[in-house]
């Protein structure tokens, strides 16, 4: 490119991709030039090629990318997580066979003949909906993210460690999720005027229970029976979850059995001892659901090779539990200076939305962030920001900047600035 | 509801769910009273449920959900057509392992390492793109329709045929498309001022290959990479594929491996003796790219069973390869009256929109069927509209509104008016 760059170190922001369309009249992108007219066929072309199915499958060259830093609570195979590997994905869309888990207590193997979701408490009428009953009301589907609000929490480490981007972020992913408005099962049973919290329970063994302000509920909460199109699957909620927009996973109870009205939170040990964030003043942040701004660079990442210099992708993922994202700023330079970068269609509200620009590396080293700014006006801090005030271990609700150290082998090394 | 119906038959739109939330104060949708506030906890509370995984999988009760209407021609087992299963569905993302399929030879098995993509004809650079090599171009992301151009073909027939909707529709997939626009690759290779056309060929046994014009290419035609956020699947055109938004699907050629500039098109069998419309005058349409306004009721149709009167959700898919859906009107009265219905969020361009109206069945017999308008203006035509000036045989681009016709039993049959 024969233009100047939007910011240090040779990155070209969205001004220079939409001045340029990227290509500046010569072959400056890693190409090779090619002069064989005769192309030759390769094997596969000599052949008929694989049958129809009734399922289709990634190709065998895929078979690194699945979930990943799986782990469970000592003596458990289904107490734990596993995470989404954001660095072999682009686009927003997360396939389902890799969204992050979460587990209490395992995936129950729920027959949905004999499921039920249980109305009840300060209600005038109880009601109780099996999935067939649910599926009769009108739906609505949204593309939004889901973060486990323990997500990046490796962040707390004193050192940085040596962590890949699933490691470190990868209790994040994207879902277009379907279902009822509980707005409308809660106005069929009748709210009673006292009312002003719901409690969730699931239906796993471990009887996942969250509190959950009215207000929400009746604002945007759904009982979600579909994901991406089908219905859920088992490790997120199969038959029926619940979901809430923006807010900390955990609240968005999997495998979802009874919605009862309270008055008061139950203050659950998933609200009290876990979820809630302990300040150095010895005192904790409860309930604190929104999730915050955010964003990741997810290529280049650790174990993704740069292969010398020339032009690249930086590309990665922002999103906020407030709303939109309105800008992503990029440096190349460990922030001295910034290129807002190019932000893909459509920028949807409560979803990740993606974000590039493209880098000249020059073959030395580099450090490189991103900054997520969200139409609140909130502008995703810094890692010194995000620690101060926190209680040594609290690790809920982590969102600073991510710095990728770039080596002179072009590799990517999480470090902090 | 003790709303009014927003037309015959009791059928609610738009206007009705808006206003009323669905909920009219009383229990009238199908739902059960519930007393036992003691639950009893089902048998998968009981104990710890399922591992984390690498790979999630739908539930085992949902193994009816597969892809449908699998068939190749005589003697072989790659050359046919495979039907998204589009009653089971609902949102607008079609999940990946479900995307219909239509191979001329099969699916190749692509080593990605030995596979290019050659740039050449009437340019100043013949260039030559690996995987890796297009991986570090700025790519875009965006969700959208591919539909086949011979999908729904079956309503030529003189007798409406017992066929579900997945049989008559399933040939269109909703996914997020992710890759490198052409046009950068084109400018970088230098198009020489007569380029007026592309050819683009496949690296299938069959060497599928179809002309673009160029100013569609330059528009917005991508290499696509990425589906759904992973890497193309085989059957999808792994490694890379072209994609034309809002075009017939043929011309998206899979496995993609040759794209040359030329002053012509090629007028290759696929595009002259296949994939035209030939007319009752003797004359063909040839090149006629664009989808024509659409849309289908999905649920209910027929194999889905409605339990007797009462209310249920009518909801379907509308898309338009103009743009996008402005309207999308639903009947329950064989046409004579229309409620507008409501459109989930968001509607994008070049996209399916899910629309859905509430319906108070009565148990009575009932003809059901949706009209889509999109942005341009364009209605979606009756079947006789359709079929006027087609010549016999004539099967592709059929975009007639679809009618279902609803038993006393409760079953939906496809049907005639």
């Amino acid at each position: 490119m024969n233009i100047p760059p939007d910011a240090g170190n040779g990155l070209y922001g969205r001004r220079a991709l939409l001045r340029s369309g990227l290509a500046g009249g010569a072959a400056l992108l890693t190409t090779s030039a090619f002069a064989d007219t005769k192309l030759r066929r390769p094997e596969w072309m000599q052949t008929p090629g694989g049958p129809m199915s009734a399922a289709g499958a990634p190709s065998r060259f895929e078979a690194h990318v699945q979930r990943t830093s799986i782990r469970s609570q000592p003596g458990t195979d289904g107490s734990g997580v596993s995470s989404t590997p954001l660095q072999y994905l682009d686009g927003v869309i997360t396939p389902s066979r890799l969204h992050f888990e979460r587990h209490h207590s395992g995936i129950p193997d729920i027959n949905p003949a004999q499921h039920k979701l249980y109305v009840h408490g300060l209600v005038d009428r109880p009601l109780a909906f099996d999935t067939e009953a649910l599926a009769r009301y009108p739906m609505v589907s949204r593309i939004q993210f889901l973060e486990c609000s323990g997500n990046s929490s490796a962040l707390i480490a004193p050192q940085a460690a040596d962590l890949d981007c699933a490691a470190i972020h990868g209790l994040l992913a994207v879902s277009e999720w379907g279902g009822v408005p509980l707005s409308i099962l809660l106005e069929e049973a009748g709210v009673s005027p006292e009312g002003k919290w719901v409690v969730a329970d699931g239906a796993d063994a471990a009887v996942m229970s969250r509190s959950v302000p009215l207000a929400k509920i009746m604002d945007d909460a759904i009982v979600a029976l579909y994901q991406n199109g089908e219905r859920l699957r088992p490790g997120n909620g199969y038959p029926m979850r619940l979901f809430l927009p923006g807010w900390e996973g955990n609240a968005s109870v999997k495998w979802l059995r009874s919605i009862k009205v309270t008055e008061q939170p139950a203050m659950s040990k998933e609200e009290t001892s876990k979820y809630s964030d302990l300040q150095t003043d010895g005192s904790a942040k409860l309930f604190t659901f929104p999730m915050g701004v955010k964003s990741v660079i997810t290529s280049p990442s650790p174990g993704l090779q740069l292969r010398g210099p020339g032009l690249y992708q930086v590309s990665g993922l922002a999103w906020s539990g407030a709303g939109r994202i309105k800008t992503v700023e990029v440096s190349a330079d460990g922030g001295q200076s910034w290129a807002a970068a190019q932000l893909d269609d459509h920028v949807l509200p409560l979803c990740a939305t993606r974000f590039r620009v493209a880098w000249r590396y020059n073959g030395a080293p580099a450090t490189i962030m991103s900054r997520a700014t969200d139409e609140s006006g909130a502008v995703q801090p810094t890692r010194a920001a995000v620690m101060r005030g926190r209680a040594a271990g609290s690790f809920y609700h982590m969102n600073p900047i991510q710095t990728w150290r770039i080596s002179v082998e072009g590799q990517a090394r999480n470090v902090y600035v």
